[in-house]
């Protein structure tokens, strides 16, 4: 480990006046609060990090081993900007194959990451003064990449109704205003694990259609669910010229969340103004890391389903031991792969969440980091080691006793 | 290769009315003329690619074998969004070592790209309505970028005068109006090979720190130079808070245009901000290219140097060739790897340019690509083996007789 000093919260000093200055909405960009306790961990051994939305696993050989064929055969070069042609007619037939639409290849984009699919997105739609309606809680990334184009976000919150979150669609559409351009919607959702049903992706597409409104479909998470084999998805009833951008990573189902690499499903049209914004944000993806792309969607199902099995099993580990703890509250997540769970008497998350690391040496994630309906909610993720989360429960069981 | 269609420029069709659309600055980025020329030898063999700005060359082994050797040690997860501390530290040592200034690791944030790097910078500084004065002819991508964030770009011109590009700093100096918050400079230039000298660069820094005018500096042909080890830098005269960010890139020394990693240097409290909005746009470097990157930094010098004397064998293969023919004028550029030549009579550079790839398969960039005043001007990316070189020198000298 460097000496170097990592920046507490990402937050710059106020603009200075009479001196250069960035734009308001990057200085004002909230520090990132998970980073915020995790960087209490860095460089320490022995902890039991489940504050970030990764497994413990690292990626698998065949995939690590596919890159590094494509580096010796010199594939080290400037490559397409919309994703190798193999690589995007492979993501093309594996969408094909799980979704009730076929998607052709064409409508496929390869992005540096999820996270950059989802920048490349809004960038491309939202001006400075429009409105992004964002079902919450949710990831803060969503918010912040709209709130850096200047764009204002209205957030519509899930609710629990017997334990079980629920989106009430006639609240979110009533929030589409004039200046709306656009819906983003994160199912099945970090951090709760809801899963958006059929009847109303149709409700919200068809408002959208009629509206010209663009639904951001952040669809990460769709293999990871639990009762059934693939999340419902907006891929599955949208026409390819419909308003909806889907989103997707190899991160989370392929254990390659360090390798940066997503796609996007969009009309065809928007695809063509892609492959001029990919230009003048990453150029493209290192083609070996593509390689490996290709080897994860066509030859790496069995290691999707020993993902699921793996969660499944965290699941179990985790959901069940939450519940048995006297302040706890938690149902099962029905996909992706976090606890979220409300804590009684909880009033700052963050402040909880570092205290607790420091005295029991488990990382969660603060609730408020998901949004002002998070505050009283701690998440966790358990793609680990059912065994580091038995571990880690105990723990946690412990020091809420006490705490 | 697959069967895959390449859109032909970039360009969506127009917004249609009562539609879900584009922000106008995207459904207008123009086509990339560059691609437009290179897409006519796709898939093709035997064909003399001299368009794109990156060497023949794959990446040496020793950085390969770095990356994978990460990737073997599991280092496949999420990392610093800054990027990993000891690569800051070489950078910051690296170029400590190369500059008059020692610059501070802390002040160097990893990017995914130059290109990413510029964008970044772009998106923390330009409002939509503010201004960028951009020196040119320029590779295009530093106005589409401005552009993107609804910003306004008013170009100044290098000039020739005996046969040398000048910048007539004063007339950069009073197109800075009320709106102007940054002046773009790549020195040495893509495409001219123009190098700013120290006393031009510090009347611009004088001028941007009394108008609290960023200056965005793009360095990465700092290392590929002929006359001197290695060009000046902002960054020999620039304090640590001045408004200078300098970018940079491993593509053009290190051979590694397909890795796309690139690294900026900050004020401090710059660095603060891009904590944060590197985590929205690709959240960090894949951890196995940046330790690849350590070992270019800490181990590569000699191929530096081996680049630097491939690039020099080049030019000599180019220019005099050029030089010898009728209608073309160049002088030999101190800087880069282009020869940016003027061809007399012609009147439309893409269309010659494509036509002159159909007839003899040598690929060159059109000058238009870089701006109103490289029409009538062509770019070849002279980065190659100098027999294939001479080869393209005949068949383009042949070519310009007979059209």
């Amino acid at each position: 480990m460097s000496g170097i000093t990592i920046p507490a919260t990402g937050r710059g000093p106020d603009n200075a006046p009479g001196k250069a200055r960035l734009r308001r909405p990057i200085v004002e960009m909230p520090p990132h609060l998970i980073g915020e306790v995790a960087r209490l961990g860095i460089g320490q051994k022995g902890i039991i990090p489940l504050w970030y939305g990764e497994s413990d696993v690292a990626t698998p050989a065949f995939i690590a081993d596919a890159a590094y064929a494509a580096m010796q055969a010199g594939e080290t070069f400037y490559t397409h900007k919309l994703g190798l042609p193999d690589l995007r007619e492979a993501l093309g037939a594996y969408l094909s194959g799980l979704y009730q639409k076929p998607i052709a290849a064409e409508r496929v984009s390869v992005t540096s990451s999820g996270m950059n699919a989802i920048m490349l997105a809004l960038m491309a739609i939202l001006d400075a003064g429009d409105n992004m309606v964002l079902v919450d809680p949710v990831w803060p990334n969503c918010e912040q990449s709209a709130l850096a184009m200047g764009a204002s976000v209205t957030r519509v919150s899930l609710e629990q109704q017997n334990g079980v979150w629920q989106l009430d669609t006639q609240k979110l559409l009533d929030l589409c205003g004039e200046r709306t351009r656009a819906i983003f919607i994160n199912s099945p959702g970090n951090p709760t694990g809801w899963m958006m049903e059929r009847e109303q992706q149709q409700e919200i597409l068809d408002f959208a259609r009629e509206n010209g409104i663009w639904i951001i479909a952040d669809e990460v998470y769709s293999r990871l669910v639990y009762d059934r084999p693939v999340a419902p998805s907006f891929l599955d009833i949208a026409g390819s010229d419909d308003p909806v951008i889907g989103i997707n990573s190899f991160s989370k189902a392929w254990a390659m969340t360090g390798w940066r690499m997503g796609w996007m499903v969009t009309p065809l049209w928007v695809t063509d103004s892609l492959f001029s914004m990919i230009e003048y944000h990453t150029a493209c993806v290192p083609p070996f890391i593509q390689k490996a792309g290709i080897a994860a969607v066509t030859e790496g199902e069995w290691f999707v389903r020993e993902m699921v099995e793996r969660c499944r099993a965290g699941r179990e580990a985790v959901v069940p031991a939450l519940q048995a703890m006297d302040r706890v509250h938690i149902d099962p997540p029905r996909a992706a792969f976090y606890a979220f769970c409300k804590v009684d008497g909880m009033e700052d998350s963050l402040a909880f969440a570092k205290e607790m690391f420091l005295k029991t040496k488990v990382g969660v994630a603060p609730g408020s980091s998901f949004g002002p309906g998070g505050e009283g909610w701690l998440r966790l993720c358990f793609a680990q080691d059912p065994k580091t989360l038995a571990v880690a429960m105990e723990r946690m069981a412990e020091y809420l006793q006490k705490n």
